[in-house]
């Protein structure tokens, strides 16, 4: 499983529909936080997202629409009597806030906190690692410093060729022997290797995480050929000028990054509050690249569903 | 107009329906916000409250689930371009936390914040003054520093009474003059005084704001007929303990207030998230003070109803 579930779809001032930004990426049973805006641990609950299974947060900037939820949220895991150990990846400043916030509220978390500063890492470096899966840093640019991040699979399984073991008569409980990469003695004296039932693996899946950044060139090569790739779409092109003096993106600017990116599928967010109706936004991203969608509150995408 | 819309009635963990506390007193036309739980400004979105209409901003105390939804909401005033100066009460430490997260988040506010810090008030001195309506600060005994407040009419204006004016054949154009307490001369040569069309004005109403608080009886006399109030009832009698050791109140708690009060009315809020059906916590309370209502997200209170 590989899927990113929309919490907020805002830029800085929320509306009736739309709240800041958060994401939930999710690689097979884990729960990974993108930005964590305020009323994410409301949207977390309203989208019945368990957060025993969230193991790490991992904030882009620190304008309050990607952090103001984070205090609440780390002291409700707290309160829930969460014991086992959350990183949290962010701009060193991140952990100042944190520190006044928990002094002056009296608050004490009970599990603990690894706070790991994106500045420690230059853009393409892998930040996470897990046995299946890793992040890496992107370089966006902001107003302030920003970076985005790559979730990656690595080191994936072989498939298993059912039909062929069938085929074979390999009776069923020597498929996990068989699965794991051994050799296996039959009773009827065949000898049957791993290569006979086992397949390529599927190419790895991948997204990433664009927000807040300015049309940026620099991007392309480190998102080249990702799956899914989220980018923020704040204004329509006639707003450009409003785009480059808040270092924001146009929707066709993020059309032309998929599309030189060459990624499997788009998805747009961060809308400014003036848009009520986003058809327009997703309109101008499809006439650049077509395979486009708009992020919602709520919504799944499930990250195989875009291929290459 | 004297009413008090509930914006959140959670205590600190949010559950699906409730959310933290925050409440809007509105008199007259002018709105206060009492506490400031995350999401508040979505609330205020919701519910359609005019923020050019926020004068004040009061704030019992520093836990999270009173401020976390401050300095987003603060942030969005200034991107809807406030210029006019907000006013805002809270503990001292508050200015720490707000300077830090702008420092951080490099957010400038348009307008002009005048902070005022309530330790530098006793229980009972007028903290806000305006021609109609004052703000008392509230004795609150807590964890941590909290006190509560109490919005009560002055100089309510007589009454005007209009059967009688109309009896004595005055023409309506004379009425304002009557109002506002002059004599007036007719043109059939009759003067009139305004005593002849005056009654004694409404007893003034009031709203008192008690969370979070153990059980605390030196409030008894700040609160003394109070036409409404508010205190928090975050478990039932069963959880005494609970409450004692967390310095908060049960709803029978609420309710002896209330009753030594000798309030018109009684709204339970800051209910513990292990509460789905609240239903047991009004019982509690009304079997100790009859006229109790439930605090629930959305819900308005006229002052007025209550009667003394």
């Amino acid at each position: 499983m590989f899927q990113v579930q929309i919490l907020g779809t805002s830029s800085a001032i929320p509306t009736h529909s739309r709240l800041p930004s958060a994401q939930v990426v999710t690689i097979n049973d884990r729960h990974h936080l993108v930005d964590c805006g305020e009323g994410t641990q409301m949207q977390l609950l309203k989208y019945r997202v368990k957060l025993a299974r969230l193991d790490a947060i991992f904030i882009s900037h620190l304008h309050g629409d990607h952090i103001l939820g984070l205090p609440g949220l780390l002291n409700t895991l707290s309160m829930y009597e969460r014991t086992t150990p959350l990183t949290l990846f962010g701009p060193a400043g991140l952990q100042e806030v944190l520190d006044l916030i928990f002094a002056q509220t009296q608050s004490y978390l009970n599990y603990p906190l690894e706070f790991i500063p994106t500045e420690e890492f230059q853009p393409g470096d892998i930040i996470y690692e897990r046995k299946r899966y890793q992040v890496r840093l992107l370089p966006l640019e902001h107003k302030i410093f920003c970076r985005g991040f790559r979730f990656e699979e690595i080191n994936k399984r072989p498939k298993f060729d059912f039909y062929k073991a069938k085929a074979l008569e390999i009776p069923n409980e020597y498929f996990p022997l068989l699965k794991q990469g051994n050799t296996i003695s039959l009773p009827d004296g065949r000898s049957i290797g791993p290569d006979e039932v086992l397949l390529e693996p599927d190419p790895p899946l991948s997204f990433a995480y664009c927000s807040d950044t300015c049309y940026h060139e620099e991007l392309i090569e480190h998102i080249k050929h990702t799956r899914l790739l989220y980018h923020e779409a704040t204004f329509l092109t006639n707003l450009k000028d409003r785009a480059i003096a808040t270092c924001h993106s146009t929707a066709e600017d993020a059309g032309k990054i998929a599309k030189q990116a060459e990624v499997g599928g788009l998805i747009l967010g961060h809308y400014s509050a003036r848009y009520k109706d986003l058809q327009p936004l997703l309109e101008e991203a499809r006439a650049v690249f077509p395979i486009t969608a708009l992020a919602r509150e709520g919504h799944i995408f499930h990250v195989r569903d875009f291929s290459k």
